[in-house]
């Protein structure tokens, strides 16, 4: 079907100012000059040629010519970056033979198991765009079926291996992961430092938001440049014992990218899923111990103990194999951890905390401790359960403020915005009473739709916790926006779904008890 | 989220001249005056409204003006043509909250048993365009995984309720179905015209193509029009007893051609959804009795008599509920019926077989005699078994080829080009010996590329078949095509795999043993 020898009529690549994300998208012509697009039709995609180079592309048809004339073809911005020729470069197209791969994905979709040559194979037709989106969801959705534990591995192993790898001349390299979901809880931010103080090697790399108000790297973002090169990034953990930057700029796994950016919008989250994500992170980033934070709640993403233990296991038995030591922790994800949710918001709090200020937030104080005694037990010179005085002496001299600060400077200044958002809004409880519940989801909807992570100042402060006494009328959390439409999306969203219950003082007790 | 009361910047929309099929596209400038569209990234897709109006549609961005300026929405075709507004109609656009089905989605990904509501509240948002394609994936491929009795009969009455619904006053409603998969095979063509001649009404609806070089409306519409409207398909059926017109024009099952244009691509086809959209168009259709042919062969949909054993049961299950009579045969699938793959080759057969042509098919004759005579059998004034001797009754005195005249003349003259294609290519055999195999899948697929069904004369004339001795360099088939890349494109990839497999006549007569 694709013999690139066959005489036929070529057509003048052209850019279309189109962002498709993470699918290549190709327009032809109704009239084009070299095959008619009808033809097309039938096959949905398009291998597009010039000698040894391809790309795979959707193909969508135009009758306006000023958009693509008879004899071109238009590649919208993703696909004439990833394809790297001129505008104007003479190509071929052709009905594109599906990848081979995708026949592992139908066995996989009629329950087949798959070996890790296919797996592999899968992955690296992924990572090179050769997949639609469509075919990205019929992979995913086949895996979420059931995934043995070989093919585990074999997912994790090909994830790992498509991306950057970095490697560390030290015996132990600490890594610290929450599979997040709650608002706020910046932890990385405050452990990081604490760890690299005490001499550990913490090279934290964290992800953007995707679908929520802010990733730690936003969040870093607002103190510090979060965009390093691997060189840099080696440099500054050799000044520092750590960083804290962002993951996608060093490409630690390009398959992980594109598959969560199919999994949020189809909210698929399974166990599997979520372990080859993170693992094949890790092992990329050449971590040796890791410790996973589990927020356990009603609205987190694990809402029992029985799926908390499920996913330990799955960690565990991924680490034993790879050769990581990996300790997952079930910490509290019934609400937002610290006051802010927003990248601005959430850096008031961690340096809030770092400065041992007394109105820091208490809840992300002692949760941050919490973690960093775990990951400073890692180190074989400490006197075993002396982690956690260890971890609460470097934030009280202020040695981990200062770790923080150097950091900030090897990592660079900042060049965003860091006001907070200027027009505001409060919305208040409507009756006395307890507060009983905080839906996480409703509260990361709230503050991204005023603004956030975009607007580094947009977001949520919240004045109001689990078991707080509230009155009619009193604010229950303050939102702020820069944009009067986003402000007023975020309101008329939060009259629909606040986020908070609020019950009588009698019957939150009953619920405690 | 989506107050349609909250005061905030509206859009002009615009017309973009992009063909995007079933999946609505909106386009929206870097610089959007209403909203930033980065906002909207992580939602994925958007709502537009005015009104009581709304459309959801994919979001994409640009940043060339002259495509979509800050303060103007674009939308592609498909969707602005749903929308249904004239542009410059000022609209607002917002996040979009997913339709409230998808959660019956992705329970039925996590392995849950959907309610009939669910189902009926799915097909009704894949109807409307309010599923992205991912989602629509996702759908299929969780009902690809097992799909209970009740759901499927719940997904046949959704699927039959949300387009036309057809009724005619008989008592006895003839149909005939084929599951498809085999190239030439146009015995519709054949066996209307007889039943209708001896009396019984069938009033048949055929698909175009999709993925295959000839539908039964796509080779009708050689010998006249098929896109005939709901009210002329009545007076044609009741000067005829019948008719052969495109199912797609009385727009019988919309959920159906949307499903479709999604499994096809991916190449799901289980048996459940094979049945529900079958059965669902004949439920719409208003047929009492229905034949449905089930080809068995090695590249034909069933594989196996188990396979077809298993269709057949779960046929007259949905049949017995919904009071539909229906018998499946299964039939020789092993390769091509007919000589031509094509919409005018098939039309030259179909017409050699009704004219008592001594050069027409007999494949095509016999099977076509053969499914008539089970059709007739309905006919309770006829006696117990002289179907067939009936059937070939009104064939050979061109009672038949009357009748397909008349039909013709009421559907009215077809405007497409009848001619053959121009530009020819012999595939010849390599080696002397039998033929032992032909495969329809690559069949299918070289005449699609040599312009089928888009050139109706394009295509391929098979020489031989299954069981004919052969010469090296003596022709296999001759392949049809208007336009030179597409002749070339052919006979590449017939030069790569040329469809027929040539044994020794030992090894055949051991294979056949």
């Amino acid at each position: 079907m694709t013999s690139a020898d066959a005489p036929r009529p070529q057509l003048k690549i052209r850019l279309i100012h189109l962002d498709t994300g993470r699918e290549n998208v190709a327009v032809m012509s109704r009239r084009s000059k070299a095959l008619r697009p009808e033809v097309f039709s039938g096959f949905s995609r398009v291998e597009i040629r010039r000698n040894a180079k391809s790309v795979l592309a959707t193909l969508l048809i135009t009758d306006d010519d000023a958009l693509v004339g008879p004899d071109e073809l238009g590649l919208a911005e993703p696909a004439f970056r990833r394809f790297g020729e001129p505008a104007g470069t003479f190509v071929t197209v052709s009905p594109a033979t599906p990848p081979d791969s995708l026949d592992a994905v139908r066995g996989k979709i009629q329950g087949r198991t798959l070996s890790a040559a296919e797996i592999t194979a899968i992955v690296n037709d992924l990572t090179r765009y050769r997949y639609s989106d469509m075919e990205i969801a019929a992979f995913l959705i086949g895996a979420a079926r059931f995934m043995t534990s070989d093919e585990l591995l074999a997912l994790v192993s090909a994830m790992a291996s498509v991306g950057t790898q970095l490697r560390w001349d030290r015996p132990i390299v600490v890594d610290k992961h929450c599979i997040g979901g709650i608002p706020g809880n910046r932890t990385s931010m405050i452990l990081v430092p604490i760890v690299a103080a005490h001499g550990l090697t913490i090279p934290k790399t964290s992800s953007r938001a995707i679908t929520s108000p802010a990733g730690t790297a936003d969040t870093m973002e607002v103190l510090a440049r979060v965009d390093v090169s691997v060189a840099e990034m080696k440099e500054i953990v050799a000044a520092c014992n750590g960083c804290l930057i962002w993951g996608g700029h060093v490409n630690l796994s390009p398959a992980d990218d594109i598959l969560i950016s199919v999994e949020r919008p189809l909210c698929l989250d399974t166990r599997e899923q979520m372990v080859a994500s993170i693992m094949s992170k890790k092992l990329a980033a050449g971590s040796t111990h890791l410790l996973v934070d589990l927020p356990v709640g009603p609205t987190a993403k694990v809402a029992s103990a029985l799926d908390a233990m499920r996913l330990r296991k799955l960690f565990e038995f991924v680490g034993d194999h790879f050769g990581i030591a990996v300790e997952t922790i079930t910490t509290d994800g019934r609400q937002p951890i610290g006051n802010g949710i927003g990248p601005v918001l959430e850096a008031q709090d961690v340096m809030a905390v770092l400065g041992n200020d007394p109105k820091a937030p208490a809840d992300l104080r002692e949760k941050s401790l919490r973690l960093a005694a775990h990951l400073l037990e890692y180190d074989p010179h400490l006197r075993g359960g002396a982690g956690y005085a260890r971890a609460r002496e470097l934030l009280e001299s202020g040695a981990a403020l200062k770790q923080m600060q150097k950091i900030i400077d090897n990592q660079g200044p900042s060049t965003c915005h860091k006001d907070l958002g200027t027009l505001t809004a409060e919305v208040t409880a409507e009756r006395d009473g307890v507060v009983s519940a905080i839906d996480c989801l409703q509260l990361n909807r709230l503050a991204r739709t005023a603004g956030a992570p975009i607007d580094k100042g947009a977001g949520i402060r919240l004045f109001k916790k689990v078991g707080d006494r509230v009155e009619a009328g009193e604010p229950l959390y303050r939102i702020y926006a820069f944009d009067p439409a986003e402000r007023e999306l975020a309101v008329a969203a939060a009259k629909l779904a606040c986020g908070y219950t609020v019950d009588d003082a009698q019957t939150f007790r009953e619920q405690v008890m």
